[in-house]
């Protein structure tokens, strides 16, 4: 049987390659969908792939996850630094949980520094644009396999 | 007329009993909840009793009890800490606010020391599992009494 | 073809009038709403005027009024202080942002002192309850006929 | 055997009643003190019910405790905030502890906010004046007897 | 009678127009002068406008407004982020105040988030150059109005 | 009827005149005993004067003095950087109460900046060495007239 | 000869009597300087009493006292807590400097709580309204007296 | 041309294997060595593999990869939260660096949360053990070759 | 003439061997004495060893060791952290002063890290068990041998 | 047309030589005056040297030293840690800005150890007494030179 | 086979008895080296004696340490407060580790508070000068005897 | 005999002409040393000129110029902001140190604000280029001509 990855993304991910492309870049997140499902097609992965602004939607979503995925691929976006809900909803999950973001929080403001997703991830990949979700891809499906 | 006790949830304490159940019990929402509808019986109250993981739902809700509820026992889980909204919600109450946690955050993380909820409940009661919301109906009765 | 002007407003301003009348007034957000549709005609523009409670829907909004809008107005409310998914959205609009609030920040609980607002805004107005909301049209309106 | 549970008070305490009623309630010491021992005898438990304005003889009690009870219910006063020393004799008890405070910390002082029993207590009860004292009694007496 | 409403300005302003445009805009300080004297002109009021680069006058001339004034529209300039005199001088003003800043502190140094005159105003307005004042007088007479 | 002046003494105030003179001086506890005592009755007071290093026993006399007493001087030493159990104290005193320091604590260390006897005093006198108790006594006095 | 006390005093307190006077109290500062004038003739000195709002002025003054005078009473208001200028002055003092507040910083707004007076100061007397002001002339003459 | 792909590694890695396994695995850095040299040799690029515990030496090597390396892979160990001489080694690059870490700073002390390479670097790929240089070889690659 | 050293020890070392014994060891506070005596009796000096869980206690106690004491051994537990008493009790002695921790504070909560005994201390031993004592006698006769 | 450099003093310089002289040296105002001219004057350049003690008189001057200076030395003094009126004023200038201080703010008190000059300086040149004012002659000729 | 005791010393430790011998005492390194080998020799230990002013050559010496010593005493001088290298060198060890300072870091410059050595040390000695190294020696014997 | 002025530089100032122009400027560190050699060689002195990457380095060489060099001139570059073994080094001098830096610290990143070698230097020069070089030595000759 396949793998299912989840990979859920935050708030204003949909604007994605249209919002502040000198920081996120031009792809959207169309073609980051593409770029994940082609990945884990390789891998012989199949993805659920979702965009939320809502915080208590991503929870739900992550919560799902957990019975139903064999791992998360997460850009919580601006939750990430705030949200202790999503923090506690991770800590619930056994499977591996990739931390991905597009633009490198270490050169950017200092209220973005501050991650309540990375001490519940099991790592992170951070500034490589769209071609991180690549990288977290891969990541996701070794720790899948390294854990059946 | 009976009492109307509102009891609400925040976000993951639908997963009570399941998510590490060494810091939070093995208790489930349902066991809770049994427990606070008879608590509430032998006190002559009835209660609503909901969960989500939406701060927004959180806030209607808070809301709604404002004018339908004799009291509310408030678990804001997670958002406990980070949420100015809730607070806000509960400083328009003129009803008593009991805040309710099953594990003692005097001994967690720092993130989880500051609560929005405090300053804005009557009283709090943390540390007792499933056990401390049986004396968060007490005490919600007692205070609604003593109002009315 | 006339403007229009998104006046968004966020958590519990729906209790406005009722909740802690001495800080906020006691003008509701239907009065609110009116004197806003009366400025706005008067200077020739059209309103999308709404409330929520959720933090997501409020996003969804900022969103929506980026292609949609002229101009913007954001009482945020309580994620005034507290959210960077508002910051991020209002960083993907061109339009203009009047940030409004009824009372005065600068004399109110230090928790209230951080806006992630302000700095995605062209301007804010504070202090001044209602009436606020009327400047905030003048100026909304203003840079908006500066812009095209 | 019936238990003994230990009920200690800190400074100041024995002016209860008379001290800043806004805060602490009308109420005396006295009153507590019969209003415990009434909840205790119903409980089927004994107690041992003592004040001091000294921080050591507080310690002194509490290594008693440790030996001679079965629980205890601390009420340490101003030395919730300061007392190292009391932190440590709580560390050494392996019997349940309920802290327990009449006003809700979480709306007075910053210098109230910290607590140094907390991180060595069972739970915590606090802003139900003297009735939280009934809530301490039966939730030192349910934890009592999960032990035994 | 009619009103008469004070305007003060603090250090630098009277650079205004030369010293850092693209901060400040390319009004001079007697273009908001004429910007000023005409809007009150329109509201039935007159005006004391005056700049200064000196803490110890501009506290002089608040005390005369005091007396004298029936409103204080006060642009502190740098003071605002340094000056309790300034602060102090406000606290014993019994008539309205409205903070005025041509450029949006929110988005500017963290030495410009304090403002000593914010807790002793009844509203701000900021971020909007030179028509700030405009919006600034308009907010003047409304509440000068609606105190007498 | 004569005033009762209470004049109470922190831990080390014994060791005056031997103890780091260069900061504390020559005069012996014995002599500031004689001066005050000198002082009172000159004013028609009669003083009770001691000395204890216990933070417990410091508690107890203050509530004496708040029965007993018409004023109190209060030379906390050490324990006014620290005790919240002597602040809760004088909080529930209803008589005068002036805070002396034989030295200025302005010009020393970091950890002596912070008072907790200060908010709960009326005024206080620090740096004139053992004259400052005779400053004291005048305002005890004074005070003590005023009210009666 | 006899001795010249300067009595300096910095911003707003030409206002004492009319701002507010619960804080202040009700004498104006020509109440002061009769009192100091009174207290300094018994003790057979003569006063140099002044007021200024501005810094600068203050700062041309301490240093005139430097060589004009033989003690310096000085209630710098607002300033003390900002003005590092102020302090060095002082630093280049060696005539004593007996610092005076109306009010008692101690339960006041944090802001005030710092002080650059302090440190250059011989002592403090604070809290006593415009009595304190006698005091200081008490301890500015012994002082004065034991130096020469 | 074949890509040279620099991997400089920083302090104590040299015992990588050995020194806290359930912290950073049991991969020697011989077996990561491998890992990356394969991981080049698939992509068509060499290596130049280095590890030291001096801090200038991994400045030397920095600055030797700006004129001889076309991407950066760096592990700088505990100098990651330390060095201000390698950020400013880094500033001086123009090729892609590419930050990797074998655990997750982010659930670790406190003291490692600061990074002087993220600032400086592309990119970060934390908490995959010896697996997370395989994706640094990958994102190397990627970014050289975007970038020629 | 032998010397006396005074070797004193805080609050709930008396339960030493029983609290926390991966913290404190299992040694108790008997075995302590007895290895301090022997020690002292083989370098030729008398020991005074006691113990209080009393802050006033252990000031009167170090005072008394400043007139009988060749030095001091101080152990002065949970209080070490928040006793300024303690720290200007010790000030006023001129014998030298070791401090002496069973435990090492560097790997403990952060509020152990403060010490108000080590400013005025000559030095520290911690971390060594009870075998710290016995170093601690050494360096106690070394420094009392160096001094006479 | 030879060059005019400005050269303005702040608080308490009047005093040099006299005050603190371990501090600041033994030089006066006027030796310094005289060093600065001779050393201009061997630049080719013309000086206005000033002093003042207040914060708007230094705004004034060097608002003229934008339109008449070739270059501005400037020793703020004590407004150097506190006035944000300075730093606006410099900001508004194109001429270089050299920084002087007599003594090197990084060895004295940690409130000098903000400059609010420094920001909008060219350069800072600090420590070297009366000396520091002939290096930054050279500086500002220098600076002035390359400019035109 | 006897024991071999590795001791280290930091940067600066080479200037020992000609450098600040207010602070550090008038011995030399040769006379610690010498002070070690004997007591060492004593204990029928061999010695492991070196210096080195580089932070890099330390860890490479810990390294060696780790399989050839059977203890560690270790002065890093200034390196204790800033190298998380020999922080994370030293957590690779499984010998004893004891830091030794000449000075009491608990009374010198607050940079001098925090060591990144003590919480990866079995205990610390501090603050008896050259003889702390002979305390160091007796600790470590025991320690690595304890061991065996 | 002539003086030998040493001029030590820190990490990456090899790059100097090369690394972020716009910050440091154009000249090269071959460029430095003929202006310093050149400039000391018309005051009479020789030059040891050295760069080094290496803290270590550096700590050697300034123990080197405390025996052979009449004064020291310090570019630490990154070290200035983290080396305490350079502090330490510094301290052991008695001959004059000049700290200089080629941009001015005060307007970068708040990492470079503080600054370990300043509270050991005679004086500072920053943000002249390498013409601060020039200044410096006319620095360091002066202030060892003076102390000769």
């Amino acid at each position: 049987m396949s793998l299912t990855i989840y990979c859920l993304n935050g708030p204003n991910l949909n604007l994605l390659g249209e919002r502040e492309p000198e920081i996120y870049g031009r792809d959207t997140l169309d073609d980051v969908r593409a770029l994940v499902e082609s990945r884990c097609s390789e891998g012989g992965a199949s993805v659920v792939f979702r965009q939320s602004n809502h915080e208590g939607e991503l929870v739900d979503w992550i919560q799902e996850a957990r019975t139903k995925g064999a791992a998360l691929i997460l850009n919580a976006g601006a939750y990430t630094h705030t949200s202790i809900a999503i923090h506690d909803a991770l800590k619930a999950l056994t499977i591996p949980v990739v931390e991905v973001h597009l633009s490198n929080p270490g050169n950017r403001e200092s209220f973005r520094r501050r991650s309540f997703v990375a001490p519940a991830a099991s790592g992170v990949i951070a500034g490589f644009g769209a071609y991180g979700y690549r990288l977290a891809v891969d990541a996701a499906i070794e720790l899948a396999n390294k854990r059946s």
